[in-house]
């Protein structure tokens, strides 16, 4: 298939490497930036353009991937009343993209991507959805060549996805950093702790996470818990925090 | 060496597995239910016991694997003052056994543990202290027959390990936990994010966490943010939650 694409960031590169090598065809990189499209464009053999208006014609799908808040603004200057236009967003409704062609849907691939990481986009989770029955099945069976698992999802669901993906991911992800200032503030290496995290990340790939909860929360350990408040007096913003995560963990009561 | 056992808990379980696997020889498993110590002594060739004052004076080392606030009473009822013991905490001092035997110390293995999932010990951090200088060089030697990472820590840097431990283990999962609830709520399976779970974690064994953080509070997308924290309206305790650990990252400033 031929693709355009509008945007330079990380999904956006990660979404073009994808797609050249599964065999598809870039024409052209848009960005703002234009050394930035043309960095891409170059991993592509694409043509890198600066303004949606340089959009031609010859794509039969076109990705806007740029930040949910300029999603909306750049679809306003899309020209193609008749072309494929979707976004990438987890949070953005599809019915942003209403007004700006007759065909249009979501192609949201669910991982956390930075450029200076490979990914490997068959493990991917891509959630796709369509205005119409045979835009989905496009975008289904797009999807499906570039991952293993492709699935249609409509926006509700999607946005719960992406909420439960910001606990999951985004916040799991500031708790390594504060236990990563932890550490250094007692002059100890990150290192350390980095087995715990893959060791505590690769448990729920098999079990379910309120299963494996281990620690003294999980196991009503308040001479601890006192112990680690204590210590933490020095820095109440993340004593505040031991204490809202420590009671969350008290008083977990999950939906059966 | 010879070693007996006082626990048959998780770290207990795995340290016995750890160390048969390396040749070393399990004397005695102690645990006051019968049934769990005859079940872990059993994968040892060992002998099971259920009172402490069964313990023959064989082994050359004694290590007491309870839960923390057990530890105090356990060691109170060891009755070999001139034989190694150590406890497997990471929050207790090593002083809790100083009345208890001339050679003292801590043996703790930074990993967690669950029965049901086996784990590669050579990559598990254990961090050692012995009361002295030769018995911090016993633990040393002994660790490195089981772990390809052993390190000499003291009380205090232990503590802190510990701390960061759950702050980048135990919440982690506790966030994976809350991610799992809010997509049963809306009938869709943990499944979706295991992968995203497992990429986050991969990423930070090469990367700083803050490097790589990513999501809505990351890039300042305060309109997603208020999305988010509506979504979240039925669920108060969520929605606390979720505003707390956005504040956190938007106002995190780590020490250099």
């Amino acid at each position: 298939m031929k693709i355009s694409i509008i945007g330079s960031g990380n999904v956006a590169t990660h979404l073009v490497k994808a797609f050249v090598a599964s065999g598809h065809e870039i024409v052209q990189v848009c960005s703002r930036n234009l050394q930035h499209a043309e960095e891409l464009a170059a991993q592509a053999g694409a043509q890198a353009v600066n303004r949606i208006n340089q959009l031609n014609d010859t794509a039969g799908l076109y990705i806007i991937s740029v930040s949910d808040d300029a999603i909306s603004q750049t679809a306003s200057e899309f020209p193609f009343q008749d072309k494929l236009l979707v976004h990438t967003s987890g949070t953005t409704d599809a019915e942003v993209l209403k007004s700006r062609s007759e065909s249009y849907g979501v192609f949201y691939p669910l991982q956390t991507f930075s450029k200076q990481k490979d990914v490997d986009f068959d493990t991917v989770p891509l959630l796709v959805e369509g205005n119409t029955d045979g835009v989905t099945k496009t975008l289904l069976k797009l999807g499906g060549d570039i991952s293993g698992r492709v699935l249609h999802v409509d926006s509700e669901g999607r946005q719960r996805i992406h909420l439960a993906a910001v606990f999951a991911c985004n916040f799991s992800n500031h708790f390594y950093a504060l236990a990563e200032d932890i550490l250094n503030r007692g002059g100890l290496e990150f290192d350390l702790i980095r087995p715990l995290i893959l060791e505590t990340a690769l448990k729920v790939q098999s079990f379910s996470p309120s299963a494996v909860q281990t620690g003294p929360a999980a196991r009503r350990d308040y001479a601890t818990i006192n112990k680690h408040l204590k210590t933490l007096e020095d820095t109440p913003g993340l004593q505040a925090l031991y204490e809202k995560v420590t009671e969350s963990i008290l008083g977990f009561d999950p939906e059966k």
